[in-house]
């Protein structure tokens, strides 16, 4: 098993970082030729999954996202805590802090068109996100 | 490898439960260092996530879950069953059965405010849920 | 470690396919006892999940997806690339790529009313879907 954090800095709410080159660069680090990798961001406001890395995506991505969690709710967790992140937790919440991938050949097996990316998804930019990086294999 | 079935016992539909506790006992059990644990709900009125296990947040969670299936829809699967639980196989489908969390120093790899957390979205209230959890690592 | 690649032709879009057999099946193969199995789809127009698998429930799954991303929503993906599957791309990116599923006693630990589905969400019909299956454990 081979184990290595990968740090992201973020800037703004929205924010939709290819982690791609990151994790790539980590399966080759483990040597791994064919096993998986396992990917978790350790926060409650941002979140893993694939996409096209095409910025027109990105844009429709988040609009379906203020779908489930408009800007202007009323949120709960707002009224209480006043921090404003009531729809950046339920975002993070519904996308999830997890995913696993595998590794063929000793490189990442994505798809041509797909790519690993982070979401930041909290109001409140400028972050530091940490993911860990699990490989296990061969 | 480790294996252990969490069981837990749900009252209402929308109840979240933070099953960290019963996740991190099973870890602790294992003795793994450094590793995964891997969840499971075995049901599709259920699903499995990870939150900031604050109340304003569950309730914000919930609102989100009901823009893609509403309470007063006309669901297809109610109109040929009559269990009328059908907005609660569209969320399950949606968040997902399916959780792997990193270990590491023999604890749950978390964030500080990121709970794992299990949703009953059955509208039939009182059910037993069993949650297969599967520890790898050394 | 055992791997194989599942291979699924899909006609149109929406089209929700059973895949639970065909893992099965990869599980027997791969003599197993107790371990996990880890399916991820290598496109960004398909995406996995588990659900029951009753016409009913398939319907409402695909009217949810409808809510996130609407039929005649003005995607930037498609006034970019012209190829109309914006909607299709913000879908698989929220319900996600991969899933792992328990192995116990030689068999898939699903739920009796739980199978695992591939969601062909493109546009474009006749497409070719490969699935990495990848088991693990003793």
């Amino acid at each position: 098993m081979f184990r290595k954090r990968i740090n992201i800095s973020t800037s703004h709410e929205g924010e939709i970082i290819d982690i791609t080159p990151k994790v790539a660069a980590a399966v080759r680090e483990s040597r791994v030729q064919e096993g998986l990798v396992h990917l978790f961001v350790q926060h409650s406001t941002a979140a893993l999954t694939t996409i096209e890395y095409e910025p027109g995506v990105l844009t429709d991505l988040a609009r379906a996202l203020s779908v489930l969690a408009p800007d202007n709710e009323d949120y709960a967790h707002n009224a209480k805590w006043g921090d404003g992140n009531g729809r950046s937790h339920v975002k993070a919440a519904l996308v999830g802090p997890s995913l696993t991938v595998p590794i063929t050949g000793g490189a990442l097996g994505c798809g041509t068109w797909q790519q690993i990316v982070l979401l930041e998804l909290d109001v409140n930019a400028g972050r530091e996100r940490t993911i860990i990086c699990t490989v296990t294999g061969e």
